[in-house]
């Protein structure tokens, strides 16, 4: 039996095109593999706090002298990073706010990279394949005129293999605001068929890895 | 009379690269310009909620027809907003964490960056002189093996830029790790270097630009 840890982090709980593309891999994943475990952590309801100097410093000195506010920070960080250990695979949906992560995400992961124990080398996370949902809402593929402005799949990327030496699987919806912005509707089109392939990405990479993790040699 | 806006964000208050290099900026502004004003912000003091569900939605409703709790995030938008609108110049200093800006930082972006105010054409904040100070643990200058993994700088000015039109000037100190990890050690003249320059840029830039504030024609 396998345990999927689910993330959601855009601010929206209701029409969040990222969340609905997440929750289309998450559901292939448990049709797949009805006998798994699904954790799941919503950001915008349960907000995680910026990394605060209390965590950072408790790194570097025993916990008998940590102070009340030391134990608490390392409390908080500890819940999250079991959290990650636990899982066998991880699923992540961000939207773009201001071409890149919303700073919910980026709380978590500030509190769960922690460097000689999830990150660096040989780090608990080393090899646990992590899908990536990221919905923009607009145009940043790669030869738009906004390609270097993409600072969500590109930062996710290279944070989640660099830092913890995950696996990374990207689905992306583009366009998501065609739908919302009058000034853009010529792209409605274009946007419902990214949204329509990232839905069919999902559910692929659901069941896929589902596959996966039921294999004995996974276990 | 003009006024800075002095905005902070590492979680240490003390040994902090990117705060020393910062205070050096403002200690250059105010002793080129008495009878300006500083504005302080830290933002791990006092620290900024995540933008919410409540924040995004007060933007398509009437004023009075929000719940208390989109009055409640209009308002601190609101301060935050005005406090960066009412600025003659910016200063924001930022450590790297895992290989962007802290998720407090990040914060104070998604709750002041707002189309059709301070975002988009014609924004409040567009021209706006913004002095960054980065600080970087390693080396992730250009023609490093680590150049691609740099999204503070390479974030900072496009997020700036592209979405409030300000006008923005970067200060980087790096390799701020070494004398704190052993294994940089090799790195310590390197880092020396890095940080002497950084305040050399900083007091530079500070004294310059108290010095063009100060002219009538931009005032």
């Amino acid at each position: 039996m396998s345990t999927l840890l689910h993330i959601d982090s855009s601010a929206m709980t209701q029409g969040s095109v990222s969340r609905e593309v997440a929750a289309t891999f998450r559901q292939e994943w448990q049709a797949a593999h009805p006998d798994g475990t699904v954790v799941y952590r919503d950001l915008a309801v349960t907000q995680v706090p910026h990394l605060s100097a209390a965590a950072i410093t408790a790194q570097y000195s025993a916990p008998e002298a940590h102070t009340e506010e030391q134990r608490a920070a390392v409390a908080l960080r500890e819940e999250l990073i079991v959290e990650l250990e636990q899982a066998d695979a991880v699923l992540i949906s961000s939207p773009m706010y201001n071409f890149t992560i919303p700073s919910s995400l980026k709380a978590w992961l500030d509190q769960v990279v922690q460097f000689g124990r999830t990150g660096g080398e040989g780090g608990t996370v080393a090899g646990k394949p992590i899908t990536v949902v990221v919905s923009r809402g607009g145009a940043y593929g790669p030869g738009t005129p906004r390609e270097s402005f993409e600072f969500a799949t590109s930062y996710l990327e290279k944070a989640l293999t660099g830092l913890l030496g995950a696996e990374v699987d990207l689905v992306v919806a583009e366009l998501t605001l065609a739908r919302v912005n009058p000034a853009m509707a010529e792209f409605i089109e274009l946007a419902d068929a990214s949204k329509a392939q990232a839905h069919e990405q999902a559910a692929a990479k659901g069941k896929a890895l589902a596959a996966r993790l039921a294999e004995p040699a996974a276990v």
